[in-house]
């Protein structure tokens, strides 16, 4: 082991990462040994952080830009489901050896998803190990206005934006444990929302005075809804058939496939969230005025059942997720 | 490469890692997208990022409470550097397979540095992968008062806490690439030394209205001395004579090797800083009043040349760090 970090690794971060500061807010970003930014009045801070390893969350064959995009998004999403606005991230790398092209084009993704949600990069740490990223990302709510997972309350109504499913069915395609059948262009639109998914910064913003609560769905939409649950002390009652599975995926897989898919896959960067019913038309307009699905798939209930149906009987999820029912 | 989480990792982190709030500025901590925190009025968040890999920053058979207590010494360390008060902690974790035992003990080690600085741990993300943390710390200074490497000024004194060298020698000694001579005692301390680094968060805190510039001499003094002379747009005259060596050191390797370890070491987690020469005895009395030992090691000079002298003379330093010159 040897901690001290040789002088060209320095350089490179220097040259690749370091960048004229964009936000008024940071008063002192990569270059010492801390960042320093300010917060506004009247707002609380949001904090999220998140791995990405190789091996375990892309192949090592991944293309770097995706790996930087997504080493962005996936906390974006986090930042999303509370309603914030992101601000500021600092960046932990980990890699074998030096290797300019790798680091330049992950630079390339994390910086396209950082300019475009304002987001400045204010520090990090580059490693010498095994090829990994973590990103601290930062962000701000008004005073007491984060969305947690716990306020659903009984009655309220369950939605989903996007279209869960996709993003587990473009994994498999990559690694081949899927095979495309008959349209390149919907194997194109699957693997892309894996590699490059979008974060709903602005829906969640929107949604920060709608939802009662709120979560992202990277762990799978029945494992991230029941963490939802379980804080709000809640039940729901949920129908299969109303999964907003794409197109793309119903033609891959069927339909059974594609809800199990939908229920247990992960790696969706879509919002789940409670809202009461008289707030329907809000969420319609929120949703048009985006372009964003926004489906309705349940019913928040009182005590501590979920209960799936489909075409009004009980339906199973699989309980240990997604890998031990392929 | 799966993304999902296991459920068991899920409960694990609960178990190990949550704990009752501590601080009253966490709105919201563990458990949900993301945390949120309160920052006082009229104060500057100051943030921190770093990364220990397995084999890089800790070999695979040391113990983790050392690992989890350094994983937040190394944060605190930047955070002393700039002056700031710490206050919340993320943990970003990856390791092979879920090993209930050495994630206690991690978890010791890091609370054990945590409760002492009153630092609380506000999330964090595990995964599967090659053994490494992450810790991203924030904390705050009062608007405008961090201690940035840039304020050194010609004729300011250089100054640095505690024995550098030492832990460069303890991890010699860990590793089998130095031996023992006479003392275990010794031994001791310097390995420690390596593996429980005391980050000088006082000290840095008291250091606030004294130091025009300051950093942690992570990466070895020479080089971090540069860092800050470089921000600072100044060079220095220092006498490698005044380098405080401790008596362990010496006695193991030697005067020669002894100042080599000092300046190119790395892994003291101490503070270089800069102050006018009037500031000498509130310097002298932090020191005292705080068992620190404070020594001048030099001058701030004008232009960029850093030149190291002894017994009169040049000294020249290994200028591509540590491992060349051993």
């Amino acid at each position: 082991m040897n901690s001290a970090a040789p002088v060209r690794e320095f350089e490179i971060i220097e040259r690749v990462f370091r960048r004229v500061s964009g936000r008024a807010d940071v008063v002192l970003g990569i270059g010492d040994d801390a960042a320093v930014t300010r917060l506004s009045a009247g707002r609380e801070l949001v904090t999220a952080t998140d791995t990405l390893v190789c091996g375990t969350h892309f192949a090592a064959d991944a293309p770097p830009h995706s790996v930087g995009y997504r080493s962005l998004a996936v906390n974006l999403s986090d930042l999303a489901a509370m309603g914030a606005d992101p601000a500021w991230a600092s960046l932990a790398i980990s890699l074998p050896a030096v290797d300019d092209d790798w680091l330049e084009s992950f630079a390339l993704g994390f910086f396209e998803l950082a300019d475009k949600y304002d987001v400045e990069l204010i520090g990090g740490d580059t490693v010498r190990g095994p090829l990994a990223a973590t990103v601290t990302l930062q962000g701000s709510v008004p005073d007491g206005a984060a969305v947690t997972r716990g306020g659903a309350q009984e009655g309220d109504m369950i939605y989903l934006t996007g279209n869960p499913g996709d993003a587990v069915a473009g994994r498999l395609l990559l690694t081949g444990e899927l095979t495309g059948k008959k349209s390149p262009d919907a194997d194109t639109l699957l693997t892309r929302r894996f590699m490059y998914p979008e974060p709903r910064i602005t829906e969640g913003l929107a949604l920060r005075t709608i939802a009662t609560a709120m979560i992202d769905i990277s762990d799978g939409l029945h494992a991230d809804l029941t963490h939802l649950l379980t804080a709000s002390g809640a039940g729901a009652e949920l129908d299969v058939s109303q999964l907003p599975l794409s197109v793309e995926l119903l033609e891959l897989v069927g339909e059974s496939r594609a809800s199990k898919f939908a229920l247990c896959g992960g790696d969706d960067y879509e919002l789940c969230f409670t809202a009461p019913a008289e707030r329907a038309k809000d969420i319609a307009a929120m949703a048009e005025s985006r372009g964003c699905p926004c489906s309705q798939i349940g019913t928040v209930s009182a005590g501590g059942k979920i209960e799936w149906h489909l075409h009004g009987r009980h339906y199973d999820v699989p309980v240990d997720g997604f890998r031990h029912f392929e």
